[in-house]
C-alpha cells in the first residue's frame, strides 16, 4: 500500500534566481519571501543583476551551515530546458544534499546528472507541478473541521492571494486556521499541497479532498481556488475542487472591470450573481450547508475613492461583504464569517 | 509540433482472450463482436477452454495472411501484471508485426521484451488507458455538425451501449453518424477514441474537443459520456465533457430501480429532473441550445410489463421519450431527434 500525501516541502530554503533580472519572472520567490519570510533564509544568485530578494546572499556551503533543508527555484522560465548556467549550481546543491525544489516544464528528474548527485546524497528532486503518483477518488464523505475555498469569475485574479490574505489574518485574530495550496505557486509559498490542475480527472475530487483532511471542529481550512466554473478550458478543475473541498464557506474573487475570459476574447464573464449560484449548486452536493460570504476584487488598476466606490456598490447590489484584501484587508469578511460560523478563536 | 489526434486503432483485429473461460471477464471482447463483427478476423485462445468468440480461431500466421493489423487483448485482468502463459504469444505478435492493443494496468510498454518485439517489426503497442501525451486547452468555440452525448444518473449504467445502440439505428435511417468513445471499452469497439478519464484535468474539456472535431452540418456525433454530473468521485469527469463536447442533444441513462450511488452506499442518486437540468446549466455555456431528447434505462432485470410500465410513467413524467434500447431499440428517440433537429437523412 503505497501512502498517500500531499507534496511536503522542507524549509528554510535557499531561494535560487539564477540571472534572473526581471522582478516579474522571479514573482515566486518573491510571493514566498512576501508570504512565508520565516521560511527564506538566504538568496542564491548566479549574477549581481539578478533580482534582490532583500534576503542575505548565502553559498551552498553558507546555507548548509545555516540549516538550509532545500533551493527552491523560484523563478519562471520561458522556453523549455534548464539553462546550462544553472547546472553546476543545482547540481552541487544536490550534493550537498539540499532538496532541490522547481517547477519547471523540463522535469529535474530528467537531467541525469542532477537526479545521479541526488541519489547519491539522498536530497529529493520536486517538481511542484507534478502530483503525487496515489492519489484515490473522491467518497464525498463529510470531513471535521471548517472549510472556506475562494472561487472566481475567471482564472488568475486573485484567488490565491484572497487566501493567503484571509489566512493570515484569520491567524493573527486567533484562529486555527491553514491556507491549503492547490497550485505550484501556492504550494512552493505553503510548503505543501497539491497541483490540481495537473491530476489526473478521475482523481480530481478524491485529491481535493486529500488537500483538506479532517481536522478540529474548529479549525479552518482556508483552500486555494483553481480555474473558474464556467471557464471553457478549466472549468471541470474548478468542479472537482469544489465538490472534494466540501466548502462551508466560499469567497467569490473578481477582476474590477473584467468583462472577458483572459485569453478567450469571445467568451464574456458571466454574471456574479450567476457565477456565486453555480459554486454553491455544485458544491452543496457534498455540503448542502456551503454559502458565499464574500466578495474579493482586485482593484490594483483604480484609484482608491473610485475602488471603494466599486466595492460598496458591489456590496450593496449582492448584500455580501466586498472587499480588495490586498489594498483594504479582509475585516469585512471574517465579520461575516464569525457571524455565520462563531468566534474564530 | 506534435501532431495531436485521438487514439486510432486498426482492424481487423486478432482478438485474444488467454484462457480466460469466464464470459464476464472477457465482456470487452464480447462487446466488439457485437457492435463491430466486421472488424473481428478470428480470435486466438490459449485453452479450449476459453470463451469463444464465435470467431475463427488462428494463429499468428494465418491472421497475418488474412490481413489482419493487430492483436487486441480483450479480456480484463484482475491483478496487475500480465500473465507469464500470454507473454510468448503476444511477443510473437509484435516480432509479426501486429499492433498489441491492451487496457491493462500493467503498460505494454513496460514489458521489455515485449517492447523490444514491437521496436524491431514497427509494431505499435497501443494501451487505450493512456491518453495521447499531446492535448490542447479547451476553447469553447462553437464546431459545425450535431452531437449528441450520452450522460447518467450514475456511472456503469449504459452510457456506452446507449451511444452505441443510437449510431447503430441513426446510421440505419441514413444519417451521417459517428459514435465517439470516451472510454477504454469504448475506443476499442470503436477502433479510435480518447479515455477521457485519464486526462490531466487541465486538459479534459480540449480532449473532449477533439474528440468530436467540426463536421458537415448534418453530421451527427453520438458520444459516450463518462462518470455522472452529481457523482462524488467522477462528476468533473463529466463536467469537462459536458463542455467540451457541446452538445446539442443529451440522453439521460438511468438504471431502473437504483436509488443509490453504486459503490457509495450513502449518496443516494438525484432526481431525474434534477440530473436533467444540472446537464444542461452546465453544458449551456458552449451549446445554450443544448436540450435533453430522452431517457435510455437499463430494465433487464424488470419482466416486459413491468419495463414497459416504467418506461410509460417515466416518458409521462418528464415529457420525454423513454426507452431500453438493447431491449426495445431507439426509434421514440430517433424520432424526438428528427422533430428538434430535422430529418436524420
Amino acid at each position: 500500500m503505497v501512502e498517500m500525501s500531499p507534496i511536503h516541502l522542507k524549509p528554510p530554503y535557499l531561494l535560487f534566481v539564477g540571472d534572473e533580472h526581471r522582478p516579474s519572472y522571479a514573482k515566486t520567490a518573491l510571493g514566498i519571501v512576501d508570504w512565508r519570510p520565516d521560511s527564506c533564509a538566504g538568496q542564491l544568485r548566479l549574477s549581481t543583476e539578478a533580482v534582490d530578494l532583500g534576503l542575505p546572499d548565502l553559498s551552498i556551503d553558507n546555507a548548509r551551515a545555516r540549516g538550509v533543508q532545500s533551493l527552491l527555484i523560484g523563478t519562471a522560465l520561458v522556453g523549455g530546458a534548464i539553462p546550462d548556467v544553472w547546472l553546476d549550481t543545482l547540481i552541487a546543491a544536490a550534493r550537498a544534499g539540499l532538496d532541490i525544489i522547481g517547477g519547471l516544464h523540463q522535469r529535474l528528474e530528467d537531467v541525469p546528472a542532477l537526479a545521479a548527485a541526488a541519489r547519491q546524497s539522498g536530497a529529493r528532486l520536486i517538481d511542484v507541478r507534478t502530483p503525487p503518483e496515489a492519489l484515490p477518488v473522491g467518497t464525498g464523505k463529510k470531513r471535521s473541521g471548517k472549510r472556506l475555498l475562494t472561487v472566481g469569475t475567471d482564472c488568475a485574479l486573485g484567488k490565491k492571494y484572497t487566501a493567503l490574505q484571509l489566512e493570515k489574518e484569520m491567524r493573527a485574530e486567533g484562529a486555527h486556521v491553514d491556507f491549503r495550496a492547490s497550485g505550484q505557486t501556492g504550494i512552493m509559498i505553503a510548503g505543501q499541497g497539491l497541483p490540481l490542475d495537473a491530476v489526473i480527472s478521475d482523481f480530481l475530487s478524491g485529491a481535493a479532498e486529500m488537500l483538506s483532511p479532517s481536522a478540529d471542529d474548529n479549525h479552518w481550512d482556508v483552500i486555494e481556488g483553481q480555474g473558474a466554473i464556467f471557464h471553457p478550458g478549466y472549468g471541470a478543475v474548478s468542479h472537482g475542487l469544489l465538490i472534494g473541498s466540501q466548502p462551508d464557506a466560499l469567497v467569490l474573487c473578481h477582476h474590477a472591470g473584467r468583462t472577458h475570459v483572459s485569453g478567450w476574447p469571445d467568451t464574456p464573464l458571466m454574471p456574479i450573481k450567476d457565477v456565486i449560484q453555480r459554486n454553491v449548486d455544485i458544491a452543496a452536493l457534498t455540503n448542502p450547508a456551503v454559502r458565499c460570504v464574500g466578495l474579493s476584487v482586485n482593484t490594483a488598476h483604480l484609484g482608491k475613492i473610485e475602488a471603494e466606490a466599486y466595492l460598496a456598490d458591489l456590496s450593496q447590489v449582492h448584500g455580501l461583504p466586498a472587499t480588495d484584501p490586498i489594498r483594504f484587508g479582509c475585516a469585512n469578511i471574517l465579520q461575516a464569517l464569525e457571524v455565520t460560523f462563531g468566534p474564530l478563536a
